[in-house]
């Protein structure tokens, strides 16, 4: 069935679209954050079968780009007349925990920054409300995922790097790593 | 018992009504969307016995259509303004999964654009919330219920092209299928 | 106790209470449907008893009332200035499934047109919300509970009318049946 | 414990409040069902530990009391503003099903009306949205509680009559019984 | 652990504060109930891990203190543009019944009017929304978890005198009991 | 896998966050507590898997702040039109428990107060509506984890002290200790 295919990677020509790293019991896959907005009235939507822990990444992200709006030129973005939307595929595949707050959070600034996001880039950490970059489990199948679906660059939280470091090298060929302590590092780096 | 009886396709001679392909423990049928509107608030009611994820690609099929109002001629309609109804037939069978996505995008664009859907057309996919179609499960159920129903043309995700082929030739006689990517072309092929 | 025994059919001499037929655990019987409406602010509120199931259906008929007003002179009716009830008795028996769709449709209808409804008549079917009546399960037991309740006429889809035919004749004697399609049938005949 | 005190009854010398009859595991009790308002929005508040069903009687005595508004004079109540509390002590002891119904809808009625309930007098009866008293069960074991509280007059659905009639005459001395068809005989006998 | 701990009485040298008795697995304790308020729109928060039947006493509490606010001189409240706040320490035990009633009263009130506590005093009751004290179970844990707390004072119902009659008076000691029948002379006897 | 990490402490140089003492099923741990506020409508958004005790704790501490807004010279906050968002990352891991309430008060204050929290200082304690700080369980598991983390300064109910005067003082080496009462001594000490 499609539910257990692995992803491939799809250039996101597009804003609002960004490539997750994802760890379930049948190994390590790629995921796609989709984010769109429209006239509203500040709602948040969130779909894709997620679980608790993932929708309050989303939270999190929205709240910290509304407080943190002048760092990303956002500062005149009317946030209380816009409804936000981040859709996960696969609706199958049920999704939980905090490893795509990085991806949620760069879906979301690439969305209203009308930025696109850098190709060939994958990224997974969990994010907290001041703004750092946590580090997250399952990073060895992770980064198995990115190869086998093309991905070039990698971006992770700096407490991640030790993990990246126990892996055997010859896996590692042909991957870029980002090593972050800031959110605001990851969109630097993933917003072209 | 009505509830596991076949369904047979009728000429949906009215806009808002999409024949869509379910896969269920009893073996593939066909099912039919349908969708109303009237002055409101914007509100979205699901009913049929729907599951959560089956709600959700409502949810995303009407949130695709305001962001891309302008590529389907509706860059007019006051969505605030309006109360949007989703209905699956039959109340007593519980429903669930992503594959009626495209049934549902095509059910809301056709009421609200006022245009007809293709007749014997039938139709079976995941949407995302960029507009990509993807590739669901039950393919070959699928077909099979769909020739019973009198149905002779069938919209597919391409990365379910591979299903098809799969498929005894026999099996697929009078059946044309539409291979589609994004969600646009649906809409290009379903409405007439 | 009282809520095993079998309802007698009342005349319903008054606007908004239309007699359906149930299909339980213990038999058919007749069920009545009571709608009242006040000034409001186009609230619906449902009480009796009922599951999910069963609360789509007044959901469905009343979505399909103010989507279909003009056919039902309803066009005046301020539908966002109402607050709708509608109540199943006996409020200590469970009671659920799409049958009583066109009960609820026609309850109604019947309270919002002023019309009264048809002596001795009583109805089951499903309702979608293009406008279609479904057929439904335990058609024999229902008939069987109608005849003892001392119902006249009974209003059930034309897909239900192969059960009647399978029922023993004797059993359907002073008994007059009307198939229908739409629902816009249901209204004529039952609507005095 | 208090919780498995039987009641005695108390002169309900303010209006709003009114004597039930309740039937549990542990037999039978009078109970009473208190009202009260206060400018508000139209909110009902329903307290005492209350099951799904009490609670809907509880909804359709208040829909039923502003539907039929005309009939208790009470055209001129603005119910739009003004809040409404059901309580049902005690709180320990969970209460369900519909026979409180006509306890509640008097209680209401009292309240709104300022009129007071009659001494020395109960009731148990399910009402409906078109103003019928359904019979319920339980009635013997809810006649002997009602004489154990200093009872005098209680007020019965006309078809709960034959089980009155099936007990022991003996039990029934001092009792005097109203058997009611209609909501509003209820509110006749009821409201000094 | 802190949370079988016996609490001390503790001087509530504030409005808002009053002393409650409760009756555990653990034997009796002494509870405090802590009322605060402001600008808002008319909500109660209810906080301190209490069940469902616990916090319908708040409801009560409140719903009664508005309705007859002209008896404890709040005539001139704006009740509906102050949010209420009733905290139960200690948040890890859960907490629940009804007995807590007069002191969640007394707890709105004594913040309402300005009114402090009388020292060294606690109680114990159900209310109801007619006015009453019920009687609660526990009395003798209660009883010997206030003497050992330092309480001088303690209101009841004057239904559960009977059992502090059953005590051995030796317990008693050093204990004056207020056994009150309306809600309005639980407020007399603890606001100073 | 992260979720089993023992956290470090690292200067909390910005406002709104500061540290907290965990005692978990693994042993102590300190956490941070993060705070953002928004221009908004008052509402309060809590993530971080969090349990419903410790939700009650920022319900708490929020209610607090308001009501004694002079205290704080927080006189001219416009609470009611503003978003206040509390985070304690990690998400993975769920909590739960009274004795975040003084680190959320904490963090509450400073982010409104715009004063940074003390260095190297961290915090447990139970809050209460009327200011006190109660004592909370595993203090030895918290010192111990709080040492590991190159805490300087802990601040503790003072009815906590006799849990520390149990610990065998090499561990307390290093270690200065602040035992309170109310909630406003833990402001003074944690804010500069
Ligand atoms: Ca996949
Ligand atoms: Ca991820
Ligand atoms: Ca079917
Ligand atoms: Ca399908
Ligand atoms: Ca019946
Ligand atoms: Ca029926
Ligand atoms: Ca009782
Ligand atoms: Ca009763
Ligand atoms: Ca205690
Ligand atoms: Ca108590
Ligand atoms: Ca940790
Ligand atoms: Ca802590």
């Amino acid at each position: 069935g499609p539910s257990h295919a692995k992803t491939k990677y799809e250039t996101n020509n597009v804003t609002g679209v960004v490539t997750g790293l994802a760890w379930t019991r049948v190994g390590g896959d790629i995921l796609f954050v989709e984010c769109s907005t429209n006239k509203g009235k500040g709602k948040l939507t969130l779909t894709g079968n997620l679980g608790d822990v993932m929708k309050e990444s989303a939270v999190i992200a929205l709240e910290y780009i509304k407080a943190n709006a002048h760092h990303i030129s956002l500062e005149d973005t009317d946030f209380e007349n816009l409804d936000f939307h981040i859709h996960v595929p696969e609706g199958a595949t049920p999704k939980d925990g905090p490893s795509a707050g990085v991806t949620m959070l760069t879906a979301l600034a690439s969305k209203l920054t009308g930025r696109k996001v850098k190709k060939y880039l994958a990224m997974t950490g969990e994010i907290t409300l001041r703004g750092q970059v946590l580090p997250v489990g399952g990073i060895k199948e992770k980064i198995l995922a990115a190869k086998r679906a093309n991905i070039k660059e990698i971006i992770l939280s700096e407490k991640n790097q030790k993990d990246v470091e126990d892996i055997n090298p010859k896996y590692l060929e042909g991957l870029k790593f980002h090593y972050v302590k800031e959110m605001i590092e990851v969109l630097d780096i993933a917003l072209v």
